[in-house]
């Protein structure tokens, strides 16, 4: 059984949804170790979220960014937390429809994921930093 | 420690809410063998998903799934993505709402859900295949 | 390598969304001994969730309370699901689009969240009473 534990960063991004998956990869060559196991993701902040979708059609990224902007507005008149700015309460809701952590199976010291399948970083706010990721992975090691 | 890891398919379904947990179980008998421990289960496409939700009145599985047709909608004057069919652009949002993957713990060989608990598919699609899925378990050996 | 699992008890409160992180922690002193590793918490209830967010300004959970109420409405005409109450259909929706599950790193026997992280109970029904979670934690023992 081995275990590895890592944090990571993502370099700065404009709001919208961004495919990962090799960035993250890319800092994490230990996973080759791991025969089956499982490599789990969270990241730290609250007005960014990470989710599996599409790995192919940047037209899926803009278009599920325009979904989350209709079905979570800026500006609500209800809105109390306003202290922030007007992109930072929607950022707080997207963060948690959309989610803050995965996990994914590892085999043979890959992803095990379907075809399509890539890591998105969703950011939420218009003008953020690095985002702070902790990777966890671990399993059976590889003969 | 033990690890299992299974690639399972489950029968194509139609669009809809659909509770799987019968169908999974009866695919990882190996489950038996864990006393304490998590399974984890991802789903590999991005225009189905899974989630936990009520396992007794069919009518919760058809609200669900009216509820996100009214929520997500087809044809939306701004989807780009629109080459894969009016049901596509919409399964990939729903996949993101919904999520990819749940992990569940293991108590004495047994899935250690709540009573009314249970694991849905949801298929997105009009007219999907089957749905493979990563099933994957591990933790303390039983006596 | 070390597991732990518990079954316990968070205390009834009101509908609304709810920062639960000390009252769970309180209850699993044992967290102390992880070095490397991650905990899992699933909610064994259909009409109840829990999610990470911000931990610090109480309006975040109140306009989170608001967002999901004005998007998930109640007595919808739509609803076939009602002989549980006019709450109850709206909480197994919120309950898929929020989650019943959370895994978070566990790093030199603490949880390993964002400064601004919090685990928030989300509590979707008028009248609930205890909510039962299992909480699994495992990973490398510290020296």
């Amino acid at each position: 059984m081995n275990w590895f534990q890592k944090e990571i960063s993502l370099k700065p991004r404009g709001r919208g949804f961004h495919l990962v998956t090799d960035e993250i990869l890319g800092q994490i060559p230990e996973i080759k170790k791991i025969k089956t196991g499982l490599m789990h993701i969270l990241i730290k902040h609250t007005s960014a979220s990470i989710t599996l979708n599409e790995n192919c059609d940047p037209d899926v990224r803009s278009d599920m960014e325009k979904y989350f902007n209709r079905t979570v507005k800026e500006n609500e008149p209800w809105y109390d937390h306003n202290s922030e700015g007007a992109d930072d309460m929607p950022a707080h809701i997207k963060s948690t429809l959309i989610g803050s952590f995965l996990t994914i199976p590892i085999t043979n010291g890959k992803l095990n994921l379907g075809t399509w399948q890539g890591i998105y970083l969703c950011e939420h706010r218009n003008h953020a930093g690095i985002r702070s990721v902790v990777v966890t992975f671990f399993g059976d090691e590889s003969v």
